[in-house]
Formats: C-alpha cells, sequence, structure tokens
C-alpha cells in the first residue's frame, strides 16, 4: 500500500512506499578515498585554510596555529561571494531584479564558512565524545549568534555532507554554514507554513507535534526532559529524524549552554543508531533556525533535520519535487529505537 | 562572483556559483554493474516483467513475446498503487485528510510504468539512431494519450534515469511514468507559476523565453523548425539543458506525429552533446505535459528538462531547497553548442 503525505512544515509532498524498496540493484555505487594528499583541516595545517573566525582554543594557543578544538574558517570555495556589509548596502544590494528571461536575479552575496569539528582526522561523529559534540554545538550557537547580533544577514542555515553518499568532498568530521544577507528571504521557505497555521490554528505546528508525540509514540526515535527525536509522518527519506526542542523556541541561538550537554548526547545518541542501521556515515543534517528578522508574532521552531544519503534521488524527486520513500516513518522510527 | 537566480516557471532558486567548481575533491565515486543475472528488460525475457499495455511490434508477433521495438509494462516495484478506477471514484478516494501530526495524506494510488526502449541490451540514447529514438517518443506520446483518454487521470511525469549517478538501478535503456489519479493536484506544481505570470502579463512565460532567445541566442544550443532547446538562465545543474515547442502547446500529446523526427533529432543531439561532455550517460529528463484537466484558459506550455547527473545534492540542496550550480549557463550553452 503507498500513501501520499504531506509534510506540514515543509509543503513538501512524498509517497511512502514499502514495496518499492525490494527492487534488484544491478548497480553497485563504490567510493574510494584518494588519500595522496594532505588533509586541510587536520591540526598543523591551518596555513591551508584561510585565516579563521572562531575557535574554541587551549589558553595561550595562537589564531591559525594548533591548540584549537573546533574552528571556523570561510570556506575556500565559496557558494556565496564573501560580504560583511552594513545593513543598509545589504538591503540595497539584494533588491532582486527581473530580467529578460523573466527571472529574477540578485547579487550572491552571503557568507559560507566552515566548521571543523576536530583537530585530529576523525571522519564521524560518532568517533566524538558527548562532551566533545557539546562543544561542536556550542560553536554552531556561537557562531549563528555573532551573525544574527551584526544584523547584516537575515538567514542562517547550517548543513553537514557526512559521507560521500551525501555528497561530502572531504572526510575530515566538519560542517558548513551560509548566510544570506538582510533583504533576502530565499532560505526562509518554512516561515510561511509556520506563519499559515498559526494564523489559522492560533498555535505552533512543531508544538502540536511534540504533545501528538507525547501520546502517540509510534514515530519516536528518543526523548530527553528538553529535546525530541522523530521520525516524521511524511519522512522524505528512509530513516529520516528530525529533533525539536520540547518548549517553544524560534532561534537555535537561544538554547541555553547548560542544555547543550544534553542535546548532544540525544543528538549523536541518534547518528549512532543511524550509522548501526546504514553501515557507514551516510547522511545530512541541516539546523533550521528563525530568520534573524522574524517580527515577535511570527511562529517557528528551530529543528535540526537528520537525512540519510542512502537513496537515489533521480528523475522524478527532481522533476516533481516529491520523494519516493521506501522505508515507512512508523517502521524507521521502530528500528532506530532498536538499533 | 556568485549569482542568486530564480525560474519563473519552477519557482526555485539557484546560487550560480562558478568559483566553486575549482574545488579539490578528495572522494572518487566508482559504479560497478554486477552482470551475474539475466537482464529483465532483453528481448526473449519478456514473462520477467508484468504483461504489457503497449508496444510498437512487427506484424504477426505476440504480445509478451519478441517481435518488439517499444515496450510498455507496469513497474513491478512500483511507487503507487495501480490503479484504473473510473473517474468519480477515483476522485473521492484522492480526497486528502489531516492526520494527528497536521500531514495532509491522500491514498497512493495511480500508475507506475516502465517504457523498454530496446529489445537489445543498449544503455544510452546515443546508441539509437534517430529514427529509433522517434518511435520512443511516439510510444511516450500514445501512453500520455490514452491516458488522458481514459479519464480517471490528472497528471503524468514521464522520466529517465540514465546512468547510476543518475539513479539508475538497472542499465537496460528504459523510460517510467507516474500517473496521479483525477483528484491529486501533487505533481502539477508549475501551473501556478505559468498562470500567475499569464494573469500579469497576459503571455505564456515559455513563449516569452523562446522569442528571447531569437534575439538573445548566448543561451540556445540547439534549434529546429519547430522546436529549441536552450540552458535555463536559472539552472539547476551543471549543463541543464531544456526542450519547448516553438508554437505554444500545453499538452506534449499534441505533438503531432510528422514533428517526431525533427524533435527526436534534436533531444538526440543534445543528449550526445552532453555525454560527449560528461564522458558517460548521467543524466535524468523528464517530460512536463500539462495536467489534462488543465481548463482552456489556463496557460501551460510542455517542456523537456534534461538534468544531468553529475552534481552532489548534498544538505544545503535538501535543506533550503535552493541549487548550488558551479557551472554558469551561458558557459554550459557553449560549451554543448561546441560538443
Amino acid at each position: 500500500m503507498s500513501e501520499f503525505r504531506r509534510n506540514p512544515i515543509t509543503g513538501q509532498w512524498v509517497i511512502i512506499a514499502a514495496n518499492r524498496g525490494s527492487r534488484p540493484q544491478e548497480i553497485v555505487v563504490q567510493h574510494v578515498a584518494s588519500l595522496d594528499r594532505e588533509c586541510p583541516f587536520c591540526e598543523g595545517n591551518e596555513s591551508v585554510t584561510p585565516g579563521e573566525v572562531l575557535a574554541l582554543r587551549e589558553p595561550g594557543s595562537a589564531a591559525d596555529g594548533p591548540g584549537w578544538r573546533v574552528r571556523v574558517v570561510p570556506n575556500k570555495y565559496p557558494a556565496l561571494d564573501a560580504a560583511l556589509p552594513d545593513r543598509s548596502s545589504v538591503a540595497q544590494a539584494a533588491e532582486p531584479r527581473t530580467d529578460w528571461w523573466q527571472s529574477v536575479s540578485a547579487p550572491g552575496d552571503g557568507l559560507h564558512e566552515v566548521v571543523i569539528e576536530s583537530p585530529s582526522h576523525l571522519t564521524s561523529v560518532v568517533q566524538l565524545t558527548d562532551a566533545q559534540f557539546a562543544e561542536v554545538l556550542e560553536t554552531y550557537r556561537m557562531r549563528i549568534n555573532s551573525l544574527q547580533q551584526h544584523g547584516g544577514f537575515r538567514n542562517v542555515v547550517l548543513f553537514k555532507n557526512a559521507g560521500p553518499s551525501a555528497g561530502a568532498t572531504l572526510t575530515h568530521l566538519h560542517s558548513q554554514l551560509i548566510a544570506a544577507p538582510a533583504g533576502n528571504s530565499i532560505f526562509a521557505d518554512r516561515t510561511p507554513f509556520f506563519r499559515l497555521h498559526a494564523v489559522a490554528q492560533g498555535s505552533c505546528l512543531a508544538c502540536e507535534i511534540e504533545r501528538g508525540l507525547l501520546t502517540q509514540p509510534d514515530l519516536l526515535v528518543a526523548r530527553s526532559q528538553n529535546f525530541v527525536a522523530f521520525c516524521p509522518y511524511a519522512s522524505r527519506l528512509p530513516y529520516e529524524t528530525w529533533i525539536i526542542p520540547r518548549g517553544h523556541r524560534l532561534h537555535f541561538g537561544e538554547t541555553e549552554q547548560a542544555l547543550l550537554p544534553e542535546l548532544a548526547n540525544l543528538f549523536r545518541g541518534v547518528l549512532v543508531k543511524l550509522e548501526r542501521i546504514v553501515k557507514l556515515p551516510a547522511y545530512n543534517y541541516i539546523i533550521h533556525t528563525a530568520p534573524f528578522d522574524i517580527a515577535a508574532t511570527d511562529h517557528y521552531h528551530w529543528h535540526i533535520e537528520i537525512l540519510p544519503g542512502i537513496a537515489n534521488l533521480a528523475g522524478f524527486e527532481l522533476g516533481t519535487g516529491c520523494f519516493i520513500n521506501t522505508v515507512p516513518p512508523l517502521q524507521a522510527a521502530a528500528a532506530l529505537r532498536e538499533a
């Protein structure tokens, strides 16, 4: 039995089609890491990357030298042109224009940074301790809050590509951060769904889901005092898991520092279970946090999306935006709970 | 220099970022075809697939036996539950419902079929002649028109996954077709963009683009009397190419049979050029045609989207829906013209 389902937070449709998972695979994909050059992210190679913008360091160690535990640097091959302009000039620069081909375009200004998550050549979050992963989350929080305070940005997307089948091009443990300037609403694609629901129902979509999980825990993966991990009913991908704070929070950066060890334990626990099931690091995670210019009356609820990179995205998904998921979320959640 | 661009027909944002294309790739992906079992799509193995629903056959040859040139069969591992119900029951069945988790869902009824495009074990359109590819297009047209005449369907999406990096699981040349029932508007995601533009400007988006290409041919890849191939200004992927009819046509099935050899020549020509550039078949193509229940006053213009499968779709794309394209469309179009 197949079913169409629409995720209320993303607006995206999915087809849940368990039957399709049993089809034969004629082609086997292998990934070969070429190890014939030095890793630019390892401790001691700091001069290979652009200069750091933030680092958790041993007392007395110098910037762009050894002695760091987590390090944030500009991406050497950025998707956006580095820009740290003042609020007014950015808002003006991002004014979209329409050209002869009816396309709307805007300057590609913003920031694209890399969070290097260990000085050693580790390749998976599983190899970190909970305490080390809490420091990674603390770095995310510090950097996101710093961009919010800057005032020149509207949005930040923090994401990890873990493993080659999830789009990683380097194996050393790292995440990336892309920030779009003030006036640019391109990445705020989930705000309207929260807003529409709030207007219609007077409540937050994510808070309602969290309450639902209390009484109908079949989609639950793990829960702690302040956070919950679950497989969305309309999961796009096999074993897709989301983590949300149990209280209503717009911004990831609002998370109290004292709660980061708890979040690290829950979040890393999910990734450990996921690697047990899919046998290797093969996932993306994305931290979705409210746009910085969100109105106080607007609804948003930060969330972490963990998307395993084990499925084929092919013509149907690219053409329609609708994903075919061969592992029903109820089954995925049960497998993750037991892993 | 990077730029944000929004495709007016899909509503999708892209970041054109040529600079990012030069980043190092530590990981090499290899695909290994396992040849240890019989191909279910080769002539002589017709009994391995479900019974054919359409075939171009030699006179006197029997259904589900040898003697065919193109053959359409139900997908043995369908994404949707096979349904050929009458119009009223489908419309009722597809009525969406909202569940406790605020997700909208609908029964996964519809059709999922495979178009087997050669009786021989060919693996690329490049290995067909123009005349053979014209017969493939003729089969697409016949099957799409047959589903339209049936009355129980609203939408059909026809797509090919060519090569493992584009999501193919079998190498034998084939495409797929997914049809959603009447009352289900899930795949009609481009209709609103045509409609909005028509209301605002009184014209068809695709017709305007076609006129623009006459005077500003930099994005042009190839042109014939009745069709044009071009790289969209807001291409999501490197070497992305679209083909549209030069006259205003809502439905692919309206294409006169006499024009199919011309379309086959142009379309196959683009795929030949693409394989010269990317060195192997690695692309998806999708035929987007108007919903069957479109109002006579609505605007839509059928189009073929060719999406090379050589880029990494990773956390940023999955999380934001915005693609990072490292080959600017002007450069892609020039390379394809010269290939």
